[in-house]
């Protein structure tokens, strides 16, 4: 089954990344533009045959290689 | 408002970095996955009031700046 995992910075933490494309757009124009902050995003396919299992095993991955719990936190949804 | 875009490689090009974490997660364990996709993922907070305003103008901002429409397609959700 399917799995998107969604990593972004915890609130706290600063972006500095975001912050250079919010700098960006407002220079090209999009005065309109009030933050950006940027994360990643997973799509996994993993050989399970329940949502259960598929949400379990991809916080699982998310927690051990795809996000630093210390900065970042992140978001499973099954598809 | 505000907005979340993402972005992924379209399904024909090849991605290195998930083919890398694929091959990481196996060798830790993982037997279970069978493919991973590694896109960009960004929450914009705009000066907009409505919906429709919000989402056309990630999609624009989407299709200058944060994606490269000859390899990578985007998807905009309002929130």
């Amino acid at each position: 089954m399917k799995a998107r995992v969604y990593v972004t910075l915890k609130p706290s933490v600063f972006d500095p990344q975001g912050k250079t494309i919010t700098d960006a757009l407002q220079s090209i124009g999009y005065a309109g533009v009030e933050d950006v902050r940027q994360g990643k995003y997973f799509e996994l396919e993993l050989a399970t045959t329940t949502p259960e299992a598929t949400r379990s095993m991809a916080a699982d991955i998310a927690d051990k290689l795809l996000a630093n719990p210390v900065i970042e936190s992140y978001r499973v949804e099954v598809v």
